[in-house]
């Protein structure tokens, strides 16, 4: 479990530094992401790298820190899977929060010799059914987007 | 690989038989949940069966025709994962299709003796960065809630 959870750990640090590298690392060759925003699929980590790539290079002087809460983790010798609330900190130069989001996310990984690969990435918030806007607050107090 | 297509046949009759009983015979007592609607999460069959009976008790007299397009496949001994694109289509009493609509869907699945049985699904739709409201077609060309 605790190997998962350094997944996590090396995704929050690559994400702080705005690692396009050490982020894509994280991923296997092929993987699937169903992500929260705009597109409806990426297949394999090319097609990831481009999203990453925008992403980081929309934040300007600010950055990013990520928060993991696990809610399920179950390891086998080959498998894992994982799942939680991923928050989303923006934060000034100075380091002061501006604003926050949380998402849900679920990760399938496999064993690659000695490394775990996110094979499957999904992550998403809530929509309301009336007015069909997704929430990004756990507690319903509603939040900001990053 | 096709142990795997045989519960998404099974969760489409359950559904098409508004049957909450084979729907959650599908999913581990311990299943964590991550639905497309309203609610954060679902933590235990007990708590999923909640949405299934308001889901079912809703139809009416329509019922709902489930079709599954597989996006990724992979299976372990114990483990799998399965993800692909999910339309839920609403028939009328005399079985024409009313509206429909597309959601993305991942499950983790775990053999338990002789069935397969779903630990974790995670259902959504992008949102659009701009609106934060959903999309329900994965060539994005609109479509209506079912």
């Amino acid at each position: 479990m605790s190997e998962i959870d350094a997944v996590a750990d090396r995704y929050v640090a690559a994400v702080y530094a705005k690692d396009e590298a050490a982020f894509l690392s994280l991923y296997d060759q092929d993987v699937v992401v169903f992500d929260m925003w705009d597109q409806w699929s990426y297949k394999g980590r090319e097609a990831w790298s481009g999203m990453v790539r925008s992403w980081f290079g929309s934040l300007g002087n600010e950055s990013v820190r990520v928060t993991f809460t696990r809610e399920m983790c179950a390891v086998d010798d080959e498998w894992a899977v994982w799942c939680g609330v991923v928050r989303y900190a923006g934060l000034s130069a100075e380091g002061a929060e501006l604003r926050a989001m949380e998402n849900r996310i679920s990760w399938s990984l496999r064993r690659r010799g000695d490394r775990w690969l996110i094979v499957h990435e999904h992550s998403s918030s809530p929509a309301d059914f009336k007015t069909m806007k997704v929430s990004f607050n756990r507690d319903g107090t509603g939040a900001q987007g990053v």
